[in-house]
């Protein structure tokens, strides 16, 4: 493709996304395909000439964007956001065009120096302690999973890396925390029986004098306590772990103390939501990410650690091919995570902070706060509805409940929820929250407004007069 | 930033990476930035107001640019290529303004069917057995642990997974096998006294038979092997092991058989290097990254699995919160993987398959291959080289060596390369072969053309000649 073809079409794009930006309200929101369509509408064999880009991006517009779910809709409100920005989309075409891989410093010492200052400033805005490192990485899974192994390894004098496991090491939970707690005990091969799930209490947060009452157990039966992972703004239904009473309690028993802020830590941005952080002076890591509820499109999830050398310690190789003569002098970020190559992600995230500025990015995740609590109170003075959890960010937990029994209010609510998707102005997943099954509002597009959330609602509105609710008890 | 805005931009960035690839010569090819000096450039504190687009962009050239190393230069010939292409960097701007996160089939239909429609593709232009199933991983690091745990879950009956690893399972893989493997013996808690290490032959390939005595001593001593990691194109000198031989013993004593074609699979797109793939009917998974040399930029891993029913089991997790009605129908990729989160990163892939064509993918890879046997040719004709190993692909291994000893011998070359790399004009990396140190000229860039490889042999010599080097005895 020469020049100026790729200039034609590049603008083209640009132009496309412009348009789609504006009127991706217009798409229903969830996908309406039904599985196997669009495979039948791609050819078995690859073409053995050039296709023109006309044709391909034809095809893009006819062939593949029917099978898109519009996660930019202004009414998306299933799983959490990822949402993304202008800004954002523009400081990933310029990483796509420089093709950096930054697996080393030398390999682009401007991608390693501006990735750890990004990484200062997302420390500063969210009052982190100073000192924290930081590194960019894939996704919460993967940030989850080394956190799991630096505690392995150090609990094992990084032993477990020369011999492999030799003893159960226990790491402990929220029963409400996210799956990837679960895949990376068995990905890192501790074994998940050895992960220990807390209980919850009524708002759903981690209980614990119940952490407590498990470790103790654990070291009663000879076991070895290695890491507990507290949840901020939990995936089912945004509880927030209590930081303050965990901490001390992983750091009197020696474990791991890691953070998954993946969702949450957005709100860590704003003074009136800080308290979530109170107790971060425990924590050995903490991952939060920007592709969430951040307006930098995914993948940018950052990883932060009280002991960097212990990370380094983990995961450092040192094949010859790989060694350069700034190696003592720098950072060469191969060494802390899971993957050689890596992407230029901090360049989008400097874009997005830069152009928002700390005010606009606090004021962004402001409003997604002020909607949510609004919801909340219009779900509340409905007497069909109930508030089935504290909403301390842009989700709020909610349900139909006309005191039939467990079975048929999930019946019910699923059927709420089915009714809902299949309009396509909005889309809403569920969840089970102390076996009760639940559906999930959240708020965090970026061009979600108080009208959005208006016609989310006289939508539900309008779909449970449809179901013959009786009225509440 | 508003829709006429994020147009003007937008075309602006596009204008900048069309002269970008046209004028990325005129850059150094590896930055010289000092360690430390581009951080100093960047404030310490974010910016509490919003800036400008146009400030950013202008910092980007004035700040980044000078720390980037061109990884894109037509004379990039260190470590491997990642190249990219127009076509490439146009579907990564669409997959960054659609903003799917294509987790489950149902958050984006079309990812998932496309992403299974064009790693078909992929396996028949590779010429892979009928059946492999594909799925796009981040990268070889990645896609190499999803084996190594695999091969673990399948050997224990998917009960380490359960219970974590109780016994020694030996890894085996060529003393020539890329640093991912042991990472990930280690992240998988195997523990890297379990990996063996078997030694390659003069050319650099992995000797079957030693992996034989290897495997029936690991037997005889009570342990279990568990997975054998065959390199085609390894990453210090391209070797090739070989598969025709591998396959069997690994069949014979139940081992999985990974295979990493990370770089070189690529060239199993042309018949003529079809033989590197003889064998493949007794491979279980292996891993091949079109983000290296086929103009895909990067990140883009394929791997392949025989048994993908193994793959899922021992990834898969069920929270309620992921749970859809389409899962009895579809491929949750989720479940295909380390990451839950993941980029829809097969737009770009079929953007470049179509683009080139079958025919254009293969004219492309040849190219470089005829341009490193001229290469190649070159260093033999001059009595001051030698070339250290067989190059099948794009990849030629060269020193000087006038007859003094090795120690000196290494000191020689690196003052070659380091010379080299600071006239900025092209950029070469080294590694050890055998005990020697050995300088990497690789040949892969979209760009690079004969006239380049010329030059670069050009200054090769023209340097050596400023080296002292002693007549060849």
């Amino acid at each position: 493709m020469d020049k100026e073809i790729f200039r034609r079409h590049g603008h083209e794009l640009v132009d496309w996304i412009a348009d789609y930006f504006e009127n991706v309200e217009s798409f229903p929101v969830m996908s309406r395909v039904k599985p196997g369509e669009i495979r039948s509408r791609i050819p078995s064999v690859p073409p053995e000439s050039p296709e023109a880009m006309d044709r391909i991006f034809e095809d893009f517009k006819t062939v593949i964007l029917p099978g898109i779910t519009h996660w930019q809709h202004p009414n998306w409100h299933a799983y959490f956001p990822a949402n993304n920005s202008p800004e954002s989309v523009l400081g990933e075409l310029l990483t796509a065009g420089l093709g950096v891989q930054g697996m080393v410093w030398q390999t682009s010492p401007a991608a390693a120096e501006l990735e750890d200052a990004v990484l200062e400033w997302m420390r500063r805005l969210l009052g982190l302690p100073e000192g924290l490192a930081g590194v960019i990485q894939d996704t919460a899974s993967t940030a989850t999973l080394c956190a799991l192994l630096s505690a392995r390894e150090r609990a094992t004098d990084f032993q477990s890396n020369e011999r492999g496991l030799k003893k159960p090491l226990i790491v402990y939970a929220s029963e409400e925390a996210h799956s990837s707690v679960e895949k990376g005990v068995k990905i890192a091969g501790f074994g998940r029986e050895n992960l220990r799930l807390i209980p919850s209490g009524p708002d759903f947060a981690m209980l614990p004098g119940q952490l407590e009452e498990a470790i103790l157990r654990d070291k009663a039966a000879g076991l070895e306590p290695c890491c507990a992972v507290a949840t901020l703004g939990t995936t089912s239904s945004g509880a927030v772990d209590p930081l303050p009473e965990i901490g001390p309690i992983a750091r009197r028993h020696g474990l791991w103390l890691h953070v998954d802020a993946a969702y949450a830590g957005s709100a860590a941005l704003l003074p009136e939501k800080r308290w979530i952080l109170d107790g971060a002076e425990h924590i050995d890591s903490l991952v939060f990410n920007p592709h969430k509820w951040l307006l930098t499109n995914f993948d940018c999830s950052l990883y932060f650690v009280k002991d960097p050398g212990s990370l380094v310690r983990t995961f450092e190789i040192h094949p010859e091919y790989l060694k350069t003569g700034a190696d003592p002098y720098v950072k060469n970020y191969r060494d802390w995570g899971i993957q050689l190559g890596r992407r230029f992600r901090a360049l989008k995230l400097w874009f997005v902070v830069r152009s928002y500025g700390a005010e606009g990015l606090r004021a962004f995740v402001r409003e997604h706060i002020r909607l949510a609590q609004l919801f909340k109170g219009w779900v509340a003075a409905d007497p069909r509805f109930e508030v089935m959890a504290p909403a301390h960010f842009g989700l709020v937990c909610f349900r139909l409940n006309d005191g039939r029994g467990e079975a048929e209010l999930a019946a019910l609510n699923k059927a709420l929820m089915d009714r809902l998707n299949a309009t396509g102005r909005a889309y809403f997943t569920h969840t089970v929250l102390h076996g009760k099954f639940t559906l999930r509002m959240v708020i965090g597009q970026r061009t979600t407004r108080e009208r959005h959330v208006r016609a989310a609602w006289a939508l539900i509105q309008e779909t449970a007069a449809g179901l013959e609710v009786k009225p509440s008890a």
